[in-house]
């Protein structure tokens, strides 16, 4: 056992995929949760991934060794404000949200002296939300990224990551800026670009829904998974990361442009060149064990029936 | 029995896919086959999924009565000028290229009347390329787009349809302006975008290389897997269909600038609605049995280790 008593605040995706996987694994004398909504509450009560969901915040965090901000970013400092008075001294507060130097903002200010912040990132997700989405092994094989800042207490850290692996997950460790260029990069412009496609594909008159759907395995269908995640989510996420989002956006742009131009000219060789490059990092990506080079991406193939 | 010779010009991914599909099933007495480079034919005779491989291309098509052109988009002309003279009268020509006006304009030409010509697309395909990489089921619960044009005989496009179905297709027919439109949309557009993100990635220098494998699952890699397929390919997709391309390229350009500036107003409320409906498309797709709503992108997840 890691912790005597977690309070898992906001009982989606991760808070319930967290509390299966912490009783999985016996990570946790006993978990508690709390949600602003009486329904998801009810629901998480069901479902059961909790010992005790509060129908208060100060009842869930009240002697918590760990608290856990799983909301959506933009709602992370009312709740922090929410539950700073119950806190347990020396206690530590974590959160699990895409972006990070925005929730250190909206935090920090809210948490009293003695008390451990330590933001978290596990990247991990399905397209599904709720309290009934959740799953013991979300995390297995995936990674958690933790931010240190000048004055992070080192054994509070050490805790923390030990839970992280106890739930299957890898840990690194970055500061908070970083991390948000990095998530720019790998998930939230590639996001909003997926989100963009899917909303283009909708407006052409020419081509039909049906036929949308059908012919998705051709390329398509990548782009509507990652556009099926929670709206709120995402909205948050642009909002709260915007400078690093808009960085990369406007250097997406740039590149757009030169490969339009490339086809508007009919230049191949630009085109070959480029896509040589891009395949070389797809090999490293396979070779590091991040994926498989399966058939039709990755989805069915030999083995589809 | 469908055809008592089929003659497959270019082993790569597909041709070496319809060889071992065709054995499968027994839908052809006997299978030729062609390739320009002599290890590629060493390949495909040791991989065997040819019964005989010529070293020209008049063996390969005389006295077939299917050829499947099965090269680059680019290279088709000059594969169908090459041929033409060997042709048996009678005989159907079809092709698996990714783009179709283009193909029938550079094919057309050369073929001699009483030859009827149906161009074709099937909607399947892996990163991998080459005599090596096909498969059997590649084809299976795929569509196979069959093109008609005034004057298509009906008897030639019953049987390359039946052949289609016998290796496990969905057989769909339409023109060929309407099929490169839909492409652009559901397949060559996207992966335009997923080129043009990975090449991105590559170049922001505050993000390591070993950051965006590390980390690719949380979005990016799916983009990296439809930006791994074969270079030649994709110039000339891009190259041939140019004009539906640079169509929905503006269009995209233009719905990413609104979403651009609604992260840099602050206009959640747009943002959220833009989401909202992406979401439903996702939806649709995963009702309609063309992916599942398996955790993780689909990849791994419950099962993973």
């Amino acid at each position: 056992m890691i912790y005597d008593r977690v309070a898992l605040l906001g009982l989606g995706l991760i808070a319930s995929s967290m509390g299966h996987a912490m009783k999985a694994a016996g990570l946790a004398g006993e978990i508690t949760g709390y949600a602003r909504s009486a329904e998801t509450r009810d629901i998480a009560r069901e479902v059961g991934f909790c010992d005790r969901v509060c129908d208060r915040i100060a009842d869930a965090v009240a002697d918590a060794d760990l608290v856990v901000l799983a909301v959506p970013v933009g709602a992370m400092g009312d709740v922090a404000a929410a539950m700073a008075p119950y806190l347990k001294p020396g206690a530590t507060v974590t959160d699990v949200g895409s972006v990070k130097q925005a929730v250190v903002e909206a935090v920090s200010p809210h948490l009293p002296d003695g008390v451990h912040f330590i933001p978290g990132h596990p990247l991990a997700g399905t397209e599904e939300s709720g309290p009934r989405s959740g799953f013991a092994t979300l995390f297995r094989n995936r990674w958690c990224l933790l931010i240190d800042a000048e004055g992070t207490d080192p054994e509070a850290m050490a805790r923390l990551r030990a839970l992280w692996e106890g739930m299957g997950a890898n840990v690194d460790v970055m500061d908070a800026a970083h991390h948000d260029v990095v998530l720019a990069v790998v998930s939230h412009t590639p996001h909003l670009i997926a989100y963009t496609m899917v909303g283009v594909a909708e407006h052409v008159r020419r081509v039909s829904d049906s036929e949308i759907i059908k012919y998705s395995a051709s390329g398509f269908r990548d782009f509507t998974r990652i556009a099926a995640s929670d709206p709120t989510m995402w909205r948050d996420v642009f909002l709260t990361n915007k400078d690093a989002v808009l960085d990369i956006l406007g250097r997406f742009s740039e590149e757009l442009f030169v490969l339009q131009r490339a086809i508007r000219t009919g230049d191949g060789q630009h085109l070959h060149d480029y896509f040589t490059r891009t395949r070389a990092i797809r090999r490293s990506i396979v070779e590091a064990g991040q994926d498989t080079a399966a058939p039709n991406f990755g989805r069915g193939g030999r083995d589809e029936a």
